[in-house]
């Protein structure tokens, strides 16, 4: 009989969502030393709560975090809410012993994120960000191919995440599903929503980042904000762009971007080393694409692998050669292989100092942009 | 509180899987009238069907499906056992009284499928085929697109099932998990397994097929069968191609085969009108190919969209724009339609009668191959 | 100093163009033992033949193809004029000593074909017909991988050619410019015109073609000709579609039509052996797709293999890796194989003979349509 | 009767090859006020020279360019040799009084395009850079949607030019066909020659660029030199990466680098407006991807435009829709550009002003990596 884990979430939005089908699917596709229970969901809003409980089968409904996180019967502590509230419930569940995953970024700067890892670290609890796009198999195998060596010595590093979804005028910036627009609960914009994707991924496919030379803009200067009803000036980063050079001596750009149109969520990497290349896309997340030099001259070209094969990360876990699995995945995997790891008594990739680095590198960026000059990312 | 709804699943294979699956993630992602559980699994061998009851969530456990059946607490039996168990136990079932779902193909041929049409139809119970496809947004799309007129008249439907996991001559021919490449078990090679979701989808999008010519091919032409460890002839047809003309007057090309080199499940489909034509591809399957002829001369082409909006077919369900689902999605979509059905005292397509007409379809083309000349679909 | 070899040229229209290009360019580009002289262009239109003579520098301008043929000074004569016309000035041609090489299809039928090559090879002269698409660079690389035996035993070849050009009903079936849209000038409709592409290079890659089914269609069933300027019933085949089997026991579909809303050109064609398949599409004739199952299974995929490599068929004499070539190429490398072959003694591929062969093919084919059963390809 | 234009042609190289084609074929595929004549070609080798002129159709040959250049029966002058030969050359044509096309970039930098713009518009000749991907067909559609305005206001720009051919160490930097590798004729390494070509096409598209901050690298640190036979430090960039801002506020990414394994000459180029957005692929060059907004909401997706119909940019002096142009296409359209201008007593565009523009861009971009700080573009 597997051992009970009782997850207790806080929040209900779209990540809430991806979290709760994450614990309550791992367990029939995966071998799991603990079998998560869905115990109690906390938000603000009792009935919406309830409904959301209702759906997934939450035991119980809570409506005051530090409820939840002093809670004896809650075992980790999921925190889905805005990222304004990420730093104050991490650090109380820490210090209350529970084990603590938390949505990405970590904090909404480098600041709050040490606080965050220095709490997890001081209580000895498991701990881990929900980089998700870490577990996508196609990026999963790529981790692999890097690792094994075959592509080199590498020169360059390229990584894009595009959406178009902001570009209309009428559109508030905060308020109801929106507080990824407002600066005071998000910290940024772009930056740590979507450029923060591609720069776990490089760090962890690549190495650390030693400098960047960055540029930010806001294309609408002005919105209306729901909660205020007030048209007023924007602060977020509508698109975050950079140049960097990785420890390794490697070039790379970055950018993210929500004015780009024509793109709904294209995060898009590119590697190139001396002997192999690499490309994935997140709009076609199921192939990766490879380019091997020590392929026969006459037959070199880019492969696109269809990453639905046995022996394909992750992928024998479900169905059969040629049948697609998609965004939701990633999470599942993600639990997975916390869990996994909890029963090797490890914490999974990325725990939140990992993720930390993340949040220097991503405050070097907002430094560089405003300052107009390269900035080193803070090494620690 | 909604209505519970007691699932008898028979069968623990892959399809047992992917059903199981369904029946317990379709509430979380629609608003359904009843609630499945998944009550009882029943299959022959107990150990395993314990094992997948564990992983599952099944109550009991059954060994003999004729107590399924005849169980008071059943409310619907879900038959995903090999095609050659379909019949007994549709009938068995409609006759006790419960709603019956059935993997496809209905029957190996349509003699055995009007046998269970004229059961469930003379029991009254609600009945529907997985042809699973159907549910694919891409695919329901097309769907809309064609029943709104707009590609207007059609001049070709073409559409290919291909794989190749049979190439090798080492592979036996029947037993444990190769019951497909069994004719006794089967009823036919690639034609009920593969042509048949293409015959499915083509008569569904276009209407009915008057006539069609055939040809089908062994390559392999004995293998070692595992039941009885004998090397003996291959009866099953590895590939099967059709030219078909339908009631419409459009041309058709159908081919399913176990033996194209580089492809694991490529469904492809085409189909051509006077003003629009659309193609879609199972292993990218969540996009979509339209050509519209009404769009502007000089930007005419090929859109390739991808079907991740909340207006795209089911996708308002799932997550945000860019974000992709997959194969398993198909019959959550199809347990999501059942229910909502049912719920309006309706049975959802395909019923057992319209998955007849694909088995006429099936057996004219393999009357044509083996008698070599054109052949008319039985019409009804 | 080079040999000069004056070339008479019947027909000034799209395929005057590109045969008149192809033997201007091909001394540029490939070192050959004869340098081809634009002598004399024949046409019946004086005016337009004058410019036509002018824009290619065309020395001389001829009315009356008798003469053209009967000239001393022209030693190879080039056919480029509607098929109608193929038979009398091959044959002619041929008696007159003279090289000829023809437009396809050869004849109108195999009726035609087989009295033009019973006159080239009683007058012993070079002689082949243009089937362009065999000299596609990646085209002429599927033929080496194939003879290399790198697909090993072949299961299935498909091919299609799709375009949609005549689908309007106000479009004339035939007059200046239209004369494929006539069946008594063109022989047949899409068969003789876009089949017998499919056709020969099918038979080129992968040997004879032992029986066919066939079904054709014409959509519209009576269009004005313009030469009359009377609305009369349509006698062309608007689409054929084919089944066939290759001596070599490998199964075939094989579909060309002009009612495929989307596609201008769109010829494909795959083939799938035991180890490997390659795809090709006319509308990007510069890559090939090839998968290969001895890659290491953890990265198979579709190759896609830019064919603008120095070692690529024909590449070395064009440009640099990376920068493709395109339509009228082709041409030029026909031109350059038929110059080399002639300084060795002997005919390019395909020659009157090989090109024959197709015509029993597209005759068997319009049979198996109009009888509607299978009928054997004469086999000579 | 066309008036004849005669052209001296300094450089027989890849370029050379280049515009004696386009030179030659301009003619048979356009209607032009000018008749080129491939006059005189001038090399230094005399040999080679005279081969070079047999085989494309030069009268004469000459070895020293001051003797072309002052030559009465020159009208054009034609270079296509080494960067380090453009400025003299070109300043000698003018002051002849000849008309003066030049393989791009115009300078080694920006200085030494001011001289060679001085001198063309002191003798007020006509004068043109072989900025030849303006002229790829799909990129000419761009920039007409551009100007019409479908685009809307601009938000980003993304170029990149790919190549990976000196990535082996055993190549050297300089020496016979390896010019471009030697810093001293090239004037810098794939700033000049390849992320020229994406500033060309930015600005022309976009307009002027406002300020940039880039970053190089020489990956390779020595190589051997052919001409001297010394291993010794390599001073041209191996990569250019830059981020600008356009003055149109439009923000944007440009790269170019011969180390992106897989690549062979990829330049691609996007950009992304509020109603509609454009990719263009220069290994598919005859494809424009469009992205409309203002497309029906359930039907939005990426446009697949095969540039081949008559209605597209300079389509209807080729073949039939659906047949493919290739690269060298492209200096045949820059020919029949510049006759025509010159008909109607203009230059074509870009002229040596606009080309010196893009030199003040790639010097911004120099001098920024090499301080590390962003630089203002020079505003003339």
């Amino acid at each position: 009989m597997k051992k009970k884990l009782n997850v207790g979430m806080v929040g209900y939005g779209f990540m809430g969502r991806t979290h709760s089908n994450a614990f309550g699917k791992a367990g029939n596709f995966f071998e799991l030393p603990f079998q998560p229970v869905l115990k109690t969901i906390c938000a603000r809003n009792l009935e919406r709560a309830q409904a959301f409980a209702s759906n997934w089968g939450y035991e119980k409904v809570e409506t005051d975090w530090r409820k939840l996180v002093e809670s004896p019967e809650i075992d980790l502590v999921d925190i889905a809410s805005p990222n304004d509230t990420h730093l104050e419930i991490a650090v109380a569940a820490a210090r209350a012993g529970k084990m603590v995953m938390c949505e990405k970024p970590l904090g909404r700067n480098a600041a709050e994120s040490e606080q965050m890892v220095a709490a997890v670290e001081a209580a000895g609890v498991a701990n881990m960000v929900w980089y998700n796009y870490r577990r996508v198999p196609a990026v999963m195998l790529a981790k692999q191919l890097i690792d094994e060596g075959r592509l080199g010595r590498i020169f360059h590093y390229r990584a894009k995440f595009l959406q178009d979804w902001t570009i209309s005028t009428d559109l508030p910036q905060g308020g109801e599903g929106l507080w990824r627009l407002d600066r005071s609960v998000a910290g940024s914009g772009v930056t740590g929503d979507l450029l923060a994707h591609t720069i776990d991924t490089a760090m962890w496919l690549n190495g650390g980042i030693d400098e960047v030379s960055a540029m930010t803009e806001t294309f609408i200067k002005s919105r209306k904000h729901n909660l205020t009803g007030e048209v007023a000036p924007v602060t977020i980063d509508d698109a975050s762009l950079a140049l960097a050079r990785f420890r390794n001596g490697s070039l790379a750009t970055f950018e993210a971007t929500r004015y780009a149109r024509g793109h709904k969520a294209l995060y898009t990497l590119e590697i190139n080393g001396e002997n192999a290349s690499i490309m994935w896309d997140l709009h076609d997340l199921h192939r990766l694409e490879y380019f091997d030099h020590k392929d026969e001259g006459l037959l070199r070209g880019w492969k696109s692998i269809h990453i639905t094969d046995r022996e394909h990360p992750y992928m024998s876990h479900w169905w059969v050669p040629g049948l697609q699995i998609g965004y939701e995945h990633t999470f599942v995997h993600q639990v997975a292989d916390f869990l996994t790891a909890l029963g090797e008594g490890k914490s999974a990739s990325p725990n939140f100092r990992e993720a930390m680095a993340t949040d220097d590198v991503t405050d070097a960026v907002l430094e560089s942009a405003a300052k107009k000059q390269w900035v080193k990312v803070r090494a620690r």
